[in-house]
């Protein structure tokens, strides 16, 4: 961290920072933060930025790491920054005439909106305010910033509830007999902030600081502190965003937006977030400052409506915007301020957006020449295509609205409504679909929103806390639906007359801010319908976009991508949305059906292997079916089929009227049913007597298995399709076990393609998903065709945790502990399980160049993961079929991405 | 492989050859096979040894490998050292007038006695036949041993039974009204041979083979494959042979002790095997050949009678024992044939001995300066020791014995009678003790020998299988009790007019060589009983011995060897046994008290942290009282304690009347106990909830128990002592876990020691125990003082293996079926375990040059896994209390071979 400073000003030139940071493969916004970098870059681009400096994310760390103590020369470094402020600006700190005031932001890599703390019209005391009202001639302007700050201040730095200064505020009102904010006078805004310090005081046992530079060094530090507050790691837990990075502060010159109705504070983005469209799209709010837009207090007006109140500020901030979009190459969501008519920008981020927008923003970026198409493949998250495939409304079955608000969030929720944040979590722990109803949402809510179907709010805008968080959930939201009447205390809803009670069924409709009573009965989505030939293109233009989006991804990536499918329907859906073919067939759940399942029992029930034999005869030709069905819709393209798999104890029968027929069929008494029933139970069944263990104990099934695979795909060759079965013999862990089981499938596909006099192509690998085979993957790998990463699997090995049992139990509790930042059954645990894949990959390669290896475990779906798959050099990702486009978008980032760094690398040398 | 030739002469010079095998840390007798090895030793030092040559193991594994085929040019080879044995002997194969006769043993790297095959009398035809009559002027001699040759040849090689050319000489037999073979004439014995030649015919539909070079070619053949027949693939499982390395052959020129009474064969140790006394200890059958000594069919007398009966061979045989003792270190195991009064050497070997004469023939060969105290530490083996150290019967209680036999191997066993091998084997997978009864026992009753207690047999000597076998495997024998009158189809023995069925208890002393009534109560052995004072050394001279023993072995190891135990007097027992600390106290069986347990439960059913904490200080007294006493019996040494490891269910109260005795206690109601109970359940109880887990989430626990060691620690410390406790936090996978607690630990520590007003010394470390563990071993290395391999649970998760319940399901079939060679839950499992404990320790000392490490699995009592334990360089191995010598001895073998190992290398340099 030595080589680099802890505090920049804005216009420092970081050309030659960035360059040490790309050295250790980081990018300026690691060093400082997302608004930080963007702040530099729209002050070195010349557009009108109030000045300032940023403390960087390193030194947060290093304070962390200090035990919440500031580095030495950390304070001296803040000082002299500062001094350059009061020089840039002619102010000076604290002064009675012409007073320097200062926001203080953080401004982590990553954007956590409303997580961190923020203290605005810093520098202020019974000095400075003097000052302040001489140069704004504007007394009551100077007595409210005042009167806020103190708020604010001890709000985040003090400790001390809102609710206090609120209840001062509200006594002056009440004496002076207005109900506005906006009413109350100087002289009393004045006593606001006079009794707002004694309160402190008689708290604190000491005084507000009237230092400013202490205000400053305690508004940092508490800057620094709130990077770990409860709200902080919640989201950055559900953002899967590090704890490590910590954040930047950001200390700038104050503009002031309520300084009158020439003035005004706005929130926008360079295109529709919602739809794409491009559009100028916002929220203005005039004489205000940029809290109370976030907030969704006030409703604000759309942005458009500037152009006619402040014509010039309104020309100027769209041609930045144009500036802005071209250099960021990406849409931007921008904080500005006017002050008297004069344009300030604040902030500029790439914005957040919803699935749709993402890809009508990169293709059109692509149109408008902006973008190369494999950079706006960059444009979109791939988690985001989830909201594309996920069903809709079903519109014959769709009731009339109850209620209509703004549209924020698109898509279509039903559920159960619930009033609080908690009783959300609860419900969605006990399985119940739930949309959550608030007045307005806060960061409080994270974690109900999260356990929402959807979220609908009676108060804020398009960009209210509700609107943005839901939007980056993919979850549908309707926010500002004025026609809800919430209770709390008495946990109902009135709308327009009607009372819904918690408990009763809602239906909400993002794309449309509807809101419909009742659990309405939803739709497939319009690319599925096209895909499935429901729906024709032209009708469709979601899916046009996707369909001119989605083969850019797929000309960039180098990984390929399967499906998880055990039907011919699930199949075909994958191949359409795009599957190279089937990473992961469960033979397993074939043997669940009516007579199979008795068939089944008899065969696991046997005495002799003559007799298992016998009854594993009588299923073939279900099997045979199965798997002729699934080669069919796969044709042309592999098919991995995985040989049975768990302890044979899940098939028995439990209960006594199954007991009874079961005892019938096999000719043995119920008691002895019942007695094999208890032989077969296993203290820890997972790791017991399964997968490839029966295949060496039970061979008989294995061998009606693969006979079954070799007949259907025969069968089919014959009919001049071109199966491709690859048989994966699942569990090992000694190269034994693989030994007997692939001489075994051999055989049975030899003798299956001599006797039905054709050949077919297939392969007989392996699911690498325990820690042993994959230490031992070179000498598995020597005879194996292929390796597929079972990573669920492995990660329960690997960490010991049997999912069933942690998930829920103390996985929760160890994200909130900051243990682990997500469910290594979500997102790969590079550092352990991702340690395994590497070297089993290697290992297995180095014994045999030509093996194709693979992953299977729910982690092909999931974008982060599907990175490092790529990172490792795997073959290929497979996942189940709505993901597939999702895991095809992730692994052509991970390869620009590659690209880009590999291209930076060559250019620095 | 291309190194070494196929086929060598046993005069040959083997230095180049061991040279080059040392390169390759290979011995002679991996190439040449033990047997074989030792031919050339003898043949080299002049001894009388009948001519031959050796085909190689590696040729064996060739032949495997080329799916039972000889290699190229082996059958050249064959010939070309045949040829030479014609030139040495002046003989030649299959000659009219004075024919060459050769054996054909197989001889592996291990000795496996009468696992594999044996053809002798090989070069007879109906014209050879002629010459040994021209050369013995003995028709009945040569008639017999050419019929006695078709029959063993017929049987090996040909797969003929045994039984049908029994069958025609009983016809002779009968025909000429004799009784005894040795009755039949020349003629009669001719008649046999063309008769046996007629049969093979007739079975195999072409002649049985007159050349003698076929003859050769096919019993090298049936060697080879005798490698991989069942009963030597039990065997090499048993005994843990690796099942690579594949057995030589030695062909070698016949010479016959069954050539009239001035002729005869013998088997001999140069000391006594069971004792270890330095006498001449064996058998000796006049007129016999090889065979009928091992087999135990007829009784051969004492090998000292020799002495009048053959003086001169006597005395020669006398000296050349104590030249092959002096040459080859150790004590030897001979085998010898006299023919015509000529003294002939076929074999030698080290001997096999019970565990007191191991320990006696080291410490007496290091006072005959034949070794070094270093040298003798190799001649025990360590899992000998148990035998040593385990009971024998009590002499108040044990009754007069109903029969003696021959004292074949020391010991105490008491059981039930079991009659077949089979049976012995499903009465120990109930857990029943069970004596095996048999007329005589052969290799097919290897598994039941290993299932039971002891073995008792009728017939047999001091040599017979039975014998050799059980003083291997340390059970005790008492053979040729001839008063036994076994009746194997009624399942029952008649003893000296008793009748004992199956079922009945019998005890049997193999030290006395006696049979008693009933189920003996044992007694402590006496080396057990000096330790712990009940017996004077004076009175116990193998204390002497093992007294005058280990301190050589813990002068040659370099690796520490603690112990697990949870009570003091396990620690203490341990203590005097060798043990130099506690590698693992298990806090959790210290809650099964009947008050205690209550306590237990109420902790766990806490519904909140507070009540929770006031259930823990409740217990915290009892476990305060549990460490004083181990600290106290282990004063000055390091305890390692591990905080509570099991999932909580495992405490919960499962019985109706538990279960509303704990509602009472708990004031909840029995509905709420049982939901508890349900709730805590786990599908994967090894996987779920447990460990530092519980620690995470109900930290009240741990925090008592740390408390309550540091109080215990504190309170012995006050008083004089000085306790060493080492706190471990067991089943961490991530490094946050460990970090969390073991700040946890250090704060309970610092606030008893800050109260109680002493400090003492103390670390705080964690068992690796997942593969997570071990690959993140740096990052938590960092932060540990110590590490412990929890080698049982590592091979759990590594392998994927429930241990409940795999062990007794398919890992037998495993083993049968070659895909382990032993239980990974025996011995350590180098290749995947192994490579994660070597992994684990290099990451943890990488990060911190300090950490301590050390294994707690049962794999630490166990000699080959102490020897990789030594090899990865850990500080120590830990083991119950009767094992700890065993991990002396087997740490000190490791050490001494790694120095001899580099001495050779250092030499060759």
């Amino acid at each position: 961290m030595a080589k680099f400073k802890r505090v920049y000003m804005f216009d420092e030139d970081l050309k030659p920072v960035a360059r040490e940071l790309a050295k250790e493969k980081r990018l300026p916004k690691d060093l400082l933060g997302g608004k930080g970098s963007n702040l530099f870059v729209m002050t070195n681009a010349g557009l009108p930025v109030p000045p300032g400096f940023t403390v960087t994310c390193d030194t947060c760390i290093e304070y962390q790491k200090l035990g919440r103590k500031f580095p030495p020369g950390l304070e001296k470094q803040i000082m002299a920054a500062l001094a350059k402020l009061e020089k840039k600006t002619g102010k000076k700190f604290g002064d009675k005439n012409d007073p320097l005031l200062v926001s203080v932001r953080s401004g982590a890599r990553d954007s956590m909106p409303g997580m961190m703390d923020t203290v605005l019209n810093l520098g202020l005391n019974e000095q400075s305010v003097q000052g302040l009202i001489k140069q704004t001639k504007d007394p009551r302007f100077a007595w409210d910033a005042y009167r806020r700050f103190i708020m604010m201040y001890s709000n985040v730095v003090l400790g001390i509830d809102r609710e206090n200064f609120e209840r001062i505020l509200g006594q002056v009102k009440k004496k002076e007999k207005v109900k506005d904010d906006t009413a109350v006078s100087a002289a009393g805004l004045r006593e606001v902030a006079l009794k707002s310090k004694a309160l402190v005081k008689r708290r604190l046992k000491k005084p507000f600081p009237d230092d400013p530079k202490e205000q400053l060094i305690g508004a940092i530090r508490a800057v620094f502190d709130s990077w770990n507050n409860d709200r902080a790691i919640a989201y950055r837990n559900i953002h899967k965003i590090p704890h490590t990075g910590g954040t930047a502060v950001n200390v700038q010159v104050m503009v002031f937006g309520n300084t009158g109705e020439d003035s005004g504070t706005g929130v926008a983005f360079t295109r529709d977030p919602a739809t794409g469209e491009k559009v100028l799209y916002g929220d203005y709010l005039p004489n205000a400052q940029g809290e109370d837009v976030v907030a969704g207090v006030r409703t604000p007006m759309p942005i458009s409506e500037l152009k006619d109140t402040q014509p010039e500020a309104f020309r100027q901030f769209v041609k930045i915007c144009d500036m802005l979009e071209k250099h960021q190459r990406n849409m931007q969501d921008m904080e500005f301020t006017v002050e008297h008519n004069k344009l300030w920008m604040l902030q500029t981020r790439d914005g957040k957006r919803t699935a749709a927008a993402a890809v009508k923003i990169a293709v059109d970026m692509v149109d408008e020449g902006l973008l190369t198409e494999e950079e706006a493949v960059l444009l979109v998250e791939p988690d985001q295509l989830d909201q594309l495939l996920h069903p809709q409304f079903d519109a014959k079955q769709r009731p009339d609205p109850i209620a209509s608000g703004v549209p924020a969030s698109p898509g279509a929720a039903a559920g159960k409504i619930v009033l609080t944040a908690e009783q959300a979590v609860a419900a969605a722990r006990k399985g119940e679909r739930v949309v959550l109803v608030r007045h307005e949402t806060n960061p409080d809510d994270i974690r109900g929103m999260d356990a929402a179907q959807g979220i609908l709010t009676a108060l804020g805008g398009k960009t209210s806390h509700a609107a943005v968080v839901a939007r980056q959930m993919g979850k549908p939201c309707v926010a500002g639906c004025a026609a809800l009447d919430i209770d709390y205390a008495k946990n109902k809803v009135a709308v327009n007359g009607k009372t819904i009670k918690a408990g009763d069924y809602v239906s909400i409709d993002g794309t449309a801010g509807e809101v419909m009573e009742g659990d309405v009965p939803t739709a497939p989505s319009e690319i599925i319908q096209v895909l499935e030939g429901t729906l024709k293109p032209k009708d469709a233009p979601l899916y046009k976009l996707f369909a001119r989006f989605m083969p850019w991804a797929d000309r960039a990536r180098t990984m390929g991508v399967r499906t998880n499918a055990d039907t011919p329907e699930d199949a075909h859906l994958a191949r359409v949305l795009g599957a190279e073919g089937i990473g992961l067939t469960r033979t397993e759940h074939m043997f669940f059906g009516a007579e199979r399942i008795r068939l089944f029992q008899q065969m696991i029930l046997a005495d002799t292997p003559r007799d298992r034999a016998r009854a594993a005869a009588k299923l073939k030709p279900y099997q045979r079916k199965d798997f002729e069905g699934i080669l069919k819709a796969m044709d042309k393209l592999p098919v991995i089929i995985r040989l049975l798999d768990p302890p044979l104890h899940e098939f028995l029968p439990r209960e006594p009227n199954d007991q009874r027929e079961v005892a019938k069929l096999t000719g043995k008494t119920v008691a002895e049913i019942r007695t094999l029933v208890r032989d077969l139970h296993e203290a820890n069944p997972m790791l017991g007597h399964r997968g490839c263990r029966l295949g060496v104990t039970f061979p008989e099934i294995y061998k009606m298995q693969a006979e079954a695979i070799f007949e259907a795909a025969c069968n089919l060759k014959k009919k001049g399709l071109r199966p491709i079965p690859e048989v994966m013999i699942p569990l090992v862990g000694i190269v034994g076990e693989f030994e007997i089981l692939k001489k075994l499938v051999v055989q049975a596909a030899e003798d299956v393609m001599k006797r039905k006099g054709v050949k077919v192509k297939y392969m007989v690998g392996t699911m690498i998903e325990l820690p042993r085979a994959a230490l031992r993957a070179s000498e598995i790998g020597a005879l194996a065709d292929f390796f597929s990463y079972g990573t669920n699997d492995l990660t329960q090995t690997t960490y010991g945790f049997s999912r069933d049992d942690v998930e829920g139990k103390f996985i929760p509790q160890y994200i909130e502990q900051n243990i682990i930042q997500s469910s290594p059954f979500d997102v790969i645990d590079r550092d352990g399980v991702g340690e395994l894949v590497r070297l089993g990959t290697e290992r297995g390669r180095a014994a045999n160049p030509k093996l194709e290896v693979g992953i299977c475990g729910e982690h092909g779906g999931e974008p982060k993961s599907v990175e490092f798959c790529h990172e490792v050099g795997l073959d290929y990702v497979s996942c189940s079929a709505l993901r597939v486009p999702i895991a095809r978008l992730a692994a052509a980032q991970a390869a620009v991405k590659e690209k880009q760094m590999s291209g930076r690398k060559s250019r620095r040398r």
